[in-house]
């Protein structure tokens, strides 16, 4: 109960100018992100569904807008679909410790409020900044234990959506730890669905999002919820983890900024192979060479990699292509790199690409290995077909916090996932970049995107 | 996977004119009940928060109606308000063995579909059927552990709401399985509220009839979910419950009529009141006694009696004066009932009350104890002012399976429900009476209420 309450505390606390500038604007940069991932997935299945029960069920007009068509409908709904949206093609951030994706669920939840209740730039900022602070100390705190069954970014995503909401309407202590209370009694989502690979991945974070942000409104208005949803005998780590820990609540509140700790994601697969694809960059940049230069390719990996990655020779689906460590290597020394079209267009149909595949495999690396799953290092050795060998090495893979994208690299990504869509011109693209990089001066969010 | 799809093989494959009639009848005293339930809350806080969340967020008009104030809005939203408003008084029903309140959730989300599909009274009592074969099944599958932490009604209240919504929509056996996926992974709610007297109650019942309706909804467009959310190694009951027993997920379907084997609650007291409460007014009937007659009571009880209603001296809410067996038997014994309207105007008010409350204890009993919880013995001891010294034994509370409500008692209770509430006059009440006798005749449940 202590730390959850200092965690309403720090959160009621919290003001717009004590975050540093760097965290906002990092703050932005992850906005930037989410907003592309949502844009990229128009169209596809499942998110459809999605729209077409919020026009069923919901309002004919709202403030709040779906990403997808931008159709306005009531926040609710917004949140609902743009949370189904912002994580279909896998490309919205991820915070390490706490296997959150921090993204999907509060700007899905903070921009639909914000846009309802006619908020600035800075209050969605500060409001994500609540929601990403909160959400990330709350996986830790549930543990790895919850993982195993849970979907993190299900369950405590609905507590991280909330707690943002709530930080837009201003909620004080008190009224933080209800909003806890009733996110945290609606936090729900297993994993079971992998095994069929069936839609529930997009249910889970429109309904993260959607019913955060219902607490949020309910508590504004005066319904009250658990006070120690958190830490009771009959709350979320009682019936959820069993290596929970109540100190990762309220851990550095105010000094550590666990939001900027969130990776972006680069290439568009499997993240296992992200480590050698960039090894394997490096590489042919620095000693200039073509794919057809090159021989074979010895990828040094994590036994976790070889486990995931190990099963796919010849893939015969895009997304299969995208757990193929052959097929990634291919696209990277073809075409420079392997983003959501390069899959698309390129990764089962280039001959190019198939050729280089049978030149790779992996090879359990001791070093690698033990410093799994802190760090994942890559390792790439490389023979060229006129005898000369080359290695390099990257202790950290593009897009995580120590090795960050860069706002021309965030832009680049964007527009990449604009394209994917195929819905909208560069132009445009550009037009929506200016306006996340001015969030900070923003009066009105009414007409994103 | 097996119990399952036995399961949903059932659910799919019933039809009608399968269901005895008695069961029919008895669906139709369940669908009274629950709308007495629903309209006895009228205005009580927290009902009008969801009010103004479903206006707020939802269309301005619609098919499905709220119970509370028969506004038009979609089918989710009136599953969400009636949801919130059905379980509040805490008369509705209660299945001994799944410790679940089926009707709460299974006809808030039935009904609020019906509205909205144009389907007819028959379509609802099969789809209410469906609802609780599945939803009581479910509850008994996950067991005592589950209900330890987790609060049944939320949890498997979201199946059985989603199973009867799919009913309505005729779904085949591969959709039952999808939509219990899609339910499944959205199951939530945890009893830590009960220490803070917090509203998640109502949040619960709420949004178990509102997500499984929504499941329903996205199931009937396409969305596909695990295929063995029940039973499977990420599945519900590896995340919460540790005694699940497949082997009830298939228990005699089309066979033994789990909805018939639900109580009807009638005091309006703590449950563990109810033996003694009838076997006094049983004995005072019989003997002819009034309170005056009496010097004192003992009640022969159960433990779990005495560590529920052991701390209540004197009351000093209504709320805790449903858990003092002693004004509880004062109302009884001076007004012959203890419904919501007498303990609200009398419980706390009526000196008779208060002095027939000092003459009453209660004793552990061994045999009533063995017994417990598989059947509530009611068993009391009357010493009167002249000497006299009766006993009277009740071996199953009124409104339990074998000594249930009859249709004239039905209606009593249905009429006190309403005057409780004070929006509806008798009338009224005769003449919705008379609409749910009909239901297995009726095209339209369009204007219900």
């Amino acid at each position: 109960m202590r730390d959850t309450q200092a965690l309403a505390t720090f959160l009621a606390d919290l003001r717009y100018q004590d975050i540093p500038p760097a965290v906002l604007a990092r703050t932005e940069d992850l906005f930037l992100d989410w907003l592309g991932s949502a844009l990229a997935s128009q169209g596809a299945h499942p998110v459809p569904l999605f729209e077409r029960y919020a026009e069923r069920m919901g309002p004919p007009a709202g403030k709040a807008r779906l990403m997808s068509t931008g159709r306005g409908t009531s926040p609710y709904f917004a949140a609902l679909v743009n949370g189904a949206a912002s994580h279909l093609v896998e490309q919205d951030d991820l915070h390490n410790s706490s296997v959150l994706h921090p993204a999907t669920v509060v700007f899905s939840a903070a921009l639909a409020a914000a846009q309802d209740l006619d908020k600035s730039g800075p209050d969605l900022l500060l409001a994500a900044v609540a929601g990403y602070e909160a959400g990330i100390r709350i996986g830790e705190f549930m543990g790895r234990s919850h993982y195993r069954i849970f979907h993190t970014t299900a369950t405590v995503g609905t507590l991280a959506a909330a707690v943002a909401v709530g930080k837009l309407m201003d909620f004080d202590q008190a009224q933080f730890i209800h909003v806890l209370g009733s996110a945290g009694t609606q936090a729900a989502g297993l994993w079971e669905f992998l095994r069929d690979a069936a839609d529930s991945k997009q249910l889970h974070t429109a309904k993260a999002a959607a019913d955060g942000l219902l607490a949020a409104y309910l508590t504004a208005d005066g319904l009250s919820g658990a006070r120690n949803i958190l830490e009771g005998d009959q709350g979320l780590a009682a019936g959820m983890s069993s290596d929970a820990d109540p100190a990762r609540l309220s851990d550095r509140l105010g000094s550590r900024w666990a939001l900027t700790e969130t990776s972006f994601k680069f290439h568009a697969s499997c993240r296992h192979t992200h480590p050698a694809a960039d090894a394997l960059l490096e590489l042919m940049q620095r000693e200039g060479l073509r794919h057809g230069d090159i021989a074979d390719v010895i990828a040094h990996v994590h036994q976790g990699a070889i486990d995931v990655l190990g099963r796919v020779k010849v893939p015969t689906s895009v997304h299969q292509a995208k757990f193929s460590m052959g097929t990634v290597l291919g696209l990277i020394a073809v075409h420079g790199c392997a983003q959501l079209l390069t899959f698309r267009d390129l990764a089962l149909s280039d001959p190019d690409v198939a050729a280089f595949r049978d030149k790779v495999r992996m090879q359990l690396d001791p070093e690698v290995d033990a410093a799994y799953p802190a760090r994942w290092l890559g390792r790439v050795e490389v023979r060229c077909t006129d005898g000369r060998h080359f290695t390099a090495a990257i202790d950290e893979p593009k897009g995580d916090p120590g090795n960050t994208l860069s706002r021309a690299e965030l832009e680049d990504k964007f527009q990449r996932l604009l394209a994917y869509a195929g819905q909208r011109s560069a132009a445009d693209g550009r037009a929506l970049i200016q306006r996340v990089w001015q969030l900070r001066d923003t009066r009105s969010l009414a007409d994103l995107p």
